[in-house]
């Protein structure tokens, strides 16, 4: 394996690392003239990159003559002293930089762009055990109901679906929106909902709606790595509220309240953005308790949530709890949720609830944005959850996913050293693991991967004081032997390195006496 | 008919201004307890207004008391009297502004939201002549052709298709693209294109990517209004390119290249936006020499362009012109189009062809706006292409568009006075008129809105001295004989009031003789 290390937190983009760690290999001489370099496919699963990280680094070096790929064999060196006399192959029609060209880098908005998204989505080998996605798997799409509905919706509504639609959404989608709606306790019209394209959008235009650069947000550190980002490019000020994971194998106490009241006391918040059901990536639920209290201090400090619902109905154990939106007396609430992980990702499609004024305001918004939501999505997801087979799948989901996560605990009860705590969760896709101290768990990541196991260092989802020895396991995805084969490898490989921690520390307590 | 003003140009929100006329209305008591108020779709299409505009006002009228809507029988004027002692509809769950509620509108980022691309959509009721839409005609679609596409991608592909997909896009819609690309003489890889949620989309992620608030952007005035919306919010720098349409009937000039060297000298642009096939609104296109030359001026001052492609595959007469992209040698050229000119704007799907570096990074952009793009739309759409079902639509739509705007030039030359002229166009979907001095298209349009027929005012493409005695006349959606009709009536007015003016014109003069 090649020694490339790349660094997620630097400035410098990483395919300028990787084509600069390259070119340095091949000027040491590690790599030679007619060495062969791995695919980009393959190289990018090695490093935990987007295959277009690598890509975009192949294709300087092979444009500075450096490397060269021949079709059916490979890309390899082609040699410093070759790249010397290597004639720079014809740039295609209008993506080169020539004479008059401009350097488009110098005309970015931001210094770096941000690939923490990127990071979660890597490709995972067919073989391998990979806890990484929280996605729903696809091997349960009902896909034969879903083309019926699809069918059906074009039949007798084709060309009112292919023709331009209204910003705020398919009507007869929104319909059947407001009756889930009302299942869960929140009486909305039509005014008080914005159709999206999911919650990435929701939260994007939400963004674009309330906050300028400068402004202050608190979020749950750690949170979902999407919102850091659009928070990021907007340049607002992100401050964490830490969620307790701590207390202990059977806890999860979830949001302090306590540290989010003193910092509404001590900074000019402009809105909250709280994930109250299996919160991404720890997997915690505030309590009813919890939820009044929450909207009790925010309503006091007149400050606006925006509720993250998207794994809301991924429950398991338990009696569902009631959204802050179901709570909310004040208009204090903004919820978005959507159909991606209930249902079909592909399919973008998400909600926004709120008070009207709020919600008129993000539909101007989304018309800039882009106009309005895929008409041929809306229109065959509503038929899908009328003809019922969304609850229908969903119930199928959940009890599978109730195997899986009982199989993880069981697996990480069974295989995982005493010194390893994780969330006690009732639902969503994902469950997060705290190592002993001083363990790094993007390094464990290089070692288990090796073994065909895959996870996500928990350290891309913090934006503050990144706790290394953290790691989120998504279990949605994964059979429950795959699951107990996993963290077993998992477990033996944390077990063997903290034995080898503890000699060393040993030792180290021996070097010091002999030393006094 | 309510005597209601509103100014689009106010910094106070349509809503606002309705609201507080028809308060004001009920308190000079024009209004009385009992009186019927029109519908909202139907004092939506009195006032050119989207419908939630007059939906807002009403709803917070309600609220007041002032008046009540009866299903079934309308709504009505409850008088002040009765508001006094009219209790308030128990508020829904969490929408009020209760105690403790926020003033969601001091939050917002922006002092107003845009309200102009509304307008652009007004609904257009049955038996009026519609020359407001720049959208194509839904008879023509071939709804079940695409309906047998989406169902055979669903069935090969199903679940791809619906599982979570890559921000660069669905690759069979890539390949299929590049193959579109090819036709017109661009060689692309898949590294230089991204999928798009239609051009609005590929807007709003270019000013993401490049521009900071204060940073100078030039494009033509008048232009497309979501993107002048978009840059507005974004707070960038709109300068203008003129757009010379006045030289004649027959000449359309087109883009002001001398205008536009002069300030690439004054400015420090960071880019230029430009439509160089059937501009959105006045139809001009550049020629060969004129876009030759307009890639020479910007490689010479370093500035990128982007190039809006929606309507070049709508020509009707000519031979094709390269696009600027096919035309670049230097890398300067983003290339933006979508399939909803040509196929069905209810599907959002477009596309951004440019350098690798800049597709990277719009591809991270993206990411962090919404995921990706709808896979069923995209998986359907590469079928349609790839059956020749797109070809064959396209074909049959621009004969149709074809004798459409030979219709509308007849009627123009037959009815229209001397003194308007309009642009001499060679495809696209709309016509743009100059009226005689001192006319006011707004003004013109209340009174030909009374005798149905609907157009665009042109003072809402412009964000720089507004022209008002333009207008827009769009085509495509309308049959022959409706466009003939359509442009009698609004012929006979321009010349009935061009009487008048002149008639007035001609007292004015006595009235001096007589001063004299």
């Amino acid at each position: 394996m090649l020694p490339l290390h790349l660094q997620n937190e630097s400035h410098i983009p990483l395919y300028v690392q990787l084509r600069d760690q390259l070119r340095a290999l091949v000027h040491a001489g590690d790599l030679r003239a007619g060495d062969r370099i791995p695919a980009s496919r393959e190289l990018a699963v090695q490093l935990g990159v987007h295959r277009t990280t690598v890509a975009n680094a192949y294709a300087e070096l092979e444009s500075e003559g450096l490397i060269q790929g021949h079709v059916g064999r490979g890309t390899f060196i082609c040699g410093t002293t070759m790249a010397r006399q290597f004639t720079p192959l014809p740039k295609t029609n209008g993506h080169g930089n020539g004479v008059g060209g401009v350097r488009w880098e110098a005309l970015f908005a931001d210094e770096r762009a941000d690939e923490s998204l990127s990071r979660l989505m890597p490709e995972v080998p067919d073989d391998a055990i990979g806890f990484v996605t929280a996605r729903p798997p696809d091997d349960f799409f009902p896909v034969n109901e879903f083309r019926r509905c699809c069918n059906s919706v074009l039949s007798t509504d084709g060309k009112r679906v292919l023709q331009f639609g209204s910003t705020e959404g398919y009507e007869p989608l929104k319909r059947v929106i407001l009756g889930l709606l009302r299942d869960e306790g929140i009486t909305a019209r039509s005014e008080h909902l914005l159709i999206t394209d999911g919650c990435q959008q929701a939260l994007d235009l939400i963004c674009k709606a309330f906050l300028r650069p400068g402004d202050t947000v608190l979020m749950e550190n750690p949170a979902y790595p999407g919102a850091i980002a659009i928070f990021a490019a907007a340049r607002v000020r992100c401050i964490g509220v830490p969620v307790e994971v701590q207390a202990g194998r059977a806890e999860a106490p979830g949001l302090d309240l306590n540290a989010l009241e003193s910092l509404l006391a001590q900074n000019r918040v402009k809105l909250l953005l709280i994930t109250p059901d299996f919160q991404n990536p720890t997997g915690t639920s505030l309590t009813l308790e919890q939820r009044r209290k929450l909207l009790e201090i925010l309503a006091r400090h007149q400050v606006p949530v925006v509720e993250d619902r998207i794994y809301a109905r991924l429950r398991v154990r338990g009696a569902p709890l009631p959204s802050l939106k179901a709570l909310d007396r004040n208009g204090l609430v903004i919820s978005i949720d959507s159909f991606s992980k209930v249902a079909f990702p592909g399919l973008r499609v998400g909600w926004c609830v709120g008070p009207e004024n709020v919600i008129e305001r993000l539909r101007l918004v989304k018309q800039t944005t882009d106009l309005h939501t895929d008409q041929l999505a809306q229109a065959s997801m509503a038929e899908f959850v009328r003809r019922g087979h969304m609850s229908r799948h969903l119930a199928k989901c959940k009890k599978v996913y109730a195997r899986r996560l009982e199989a993880l605990e069981n697996a990480l009860e069974k295989y995982m050293p005493e010194e390893t705590n994780w969330t006690k969760v009732d639902g969503g896709m994902a469950v997060w693991v705290t190592l002993p101290a001083g363990f790094d768990a993007g390094e464990l990541l290089i070692h288990v991967r090796e073994r065909g196991v895959l996870f996500v260092p928990g350290k891309y989802f913090f934006f503050q004081n990144p706790q290394l020895n953290t790691l989120r396991l998504g279990f949605a995805s994964l059979e429950e032997k795959k699951i107990a084969k996993g963290i077993e490898t998992l477990g033996a490989l944390i077990g063997s390195e903290l034995r080898k921690k503890q000699r060393g520390a040993r030792h180290f307590d021996s070097g010091r006496v002999a030393l006094i």
